[in-house]
């Protein structure tokens, strides 16, 4: 990592950040090696991360509990647990078998990061199953699956964040459309238990977002904050169309007061899905990044 | 139009309808000639029609009424007004001058179609006006333009009907995305003054589809009911991602079941974008659309 802490230095400059609530979400810079992911944060002055299993358990959960460990930086959120929906016995088995090894993941890498972590799981909770047009049941899979394995998160330390998706994820990804939902579903446990991530680019259509996020703030649920901004028009391929804070039309200041207001005073995540950005080097990715949010999201936080 | 009826004699064969509520919504025959329209459908035993401005205004008001007279069909919605999103006073003006017009051929449209015909406007709001990120500006010019509009409407005998649509069109075609939005929208006002439409595509993602629909009825505000079907995956032109009822991932006995315990017992208009669809022979759409409702919509309406 010496090497790569050299690197970056050159690469990024004199954007460091100071005492920031910024958290690079590690898909933002897609590809890039974990090590490499949190090298570029500590040397941009980034004290948090949010990590994906994927390249976590490339690089193996123990040695990425102990790069992490080895950066100093802060953890804000494992994505992701979820995709539950499914009817079938096996199905569901292997999804709960699945979500545990998340918790345990969550936990792990909590354990090794900087005071001020959070062990908070991020639940995309899956669409309509295969085959079935039954939505009204996928729903209720949801709750069922919550409360199967609440019991082991809460041993583990660990507090599932259920992320509203935007509902035109809706048959492939995410039976869970607004934030009021999510807290419908997060209501039969203690905050420290089941709570929600805000999303901008998932959530700032929604008529009711500010009555929500008050919601969410007064019942103490809000787990992960997330920002990026809506392209338009959207990429023929939808789960692309999301790009820097302020290059898109979503207003930051209405969502960020809002979650700021409501008392959340955790960790913000940048967190991008864009091939264009995916393309371009890590370092020029992360120097955007903290632009964006310095720019566009930070003056609105308490 | 005689021998536009003799040929859809034999295009359309045997599926004839008997005093039903389907309406063919013109879009999903888009290119097909208003006279073609009506005398397809009057030889499939359809009985209503929704019809658009655009081809209604390329063939003139006058004789598109003429021709609807001659049918002796139903007339369900004209659409659409609305667009009225933007601050500034030369798009608005225009924007309002636009709807007075729809307004009137909505009226002269209704005057000459067969009983149980309703003069129903069906309003697409707008998205964010070009250059703004003001989100909550723009619902607000919502309201306004219902404010100034209204007593014209009134006074030409025309309810106005608020569509919610799916919220990935929020940026360029309309800034109210739920049913419960445009029913808040609706309230200052009688029902027979503003009501909404309540369609399949749009809204069956909405966890509160069934609160809202039984409010809509409680309220009397429901001028129209339109189906079609969600395709999965959506194709890279995401307007076009709807197909025939059956064909695609929604319930129909959800939605239909709620809009008629609500109390609606108009036209139910089948309403497709679909580029596929739209290259084939009207004729042959004609008799899907008559099957797809048939199979799937008309066994869950009252």
């Amino acid at each position: 990592m010496e090497f790569l802490l050299r690197e970056a230095r050159s690469e990024i400059g004199p954007r460091k950040l100071k005492s920031s609530r910024l958290s690079l979400n590690q898909i933002t810079v897609k590809g890039a090696p974990l090590d490499r992911v949190l090298g570029l944060s500590v040397e941009a002055g980034i004290e948090s991360v949010g990590l994906w299993r994927e390249p976590v358990n490339e690089l193996g959960i123990k040695q990425a509990a102990k790069a992490l460990a080895a950066s100093g930086l802060r953890f804000s959120s494992l994505c992701r647990g979820g995709f539950f929906t499914s009817r079938t016995p096996e199905h569901r088995r292997k999804a709960l078998e699945e979500n545990r090894r998340a918790i345990d993941e969550t936990a792990e890498l909590a354990a090794n990061s900087a005071a001020g972590s959070v062990a908070v799981l991020v639940l995309v909770v899956g669409g309509i199953p295969e085959g079935s047009r039954d939505l009204l049941a996928a729903r209720e899979n949801v709750s069922a699956a919550l409360e199967e394995l609440v019991p082991y998160s809460r041993a583990a330390g660990v507090s599932l964040a259920i992320e509203a998706l935007h509902p035109m994820y809706l048959v492939d990804r995410a039976v869970v459309s607004t934030l009021e939902q999510a807290l419908e579903l997060a209501s039969p446990f203690t905050p420290s238990e089941v709570g929600v991530v805000i999303d901008s680019f998932h959530t700032w259509w929604d008529p009711n977002l500010e009555k929500s996020i008050a919601r969410a703030g007064r019942e103490k649920r809000i787990l992960s904050f997330q920002v990026c901004d809506w392209m338009h028009p959207l990429p023929a391929d939808n789960l692309l169309g999301r790009t820097f804070p302020g290059e898109g039309l979503i207003d930051f200041s209405v969502i960020t007061k809002a979650v700021s207001e409501a008392g959340y005073n955790g960790d913000v995540e940048v967190e991008i899905f864009n091939s264009e950005i995916w393309s371009t080097s890590s370092s020029e990715v992360i120097a955007k990044t903290i632009d964006s949010y310095k720019n566009i999201v930070e003056p609105y936080l308490a």
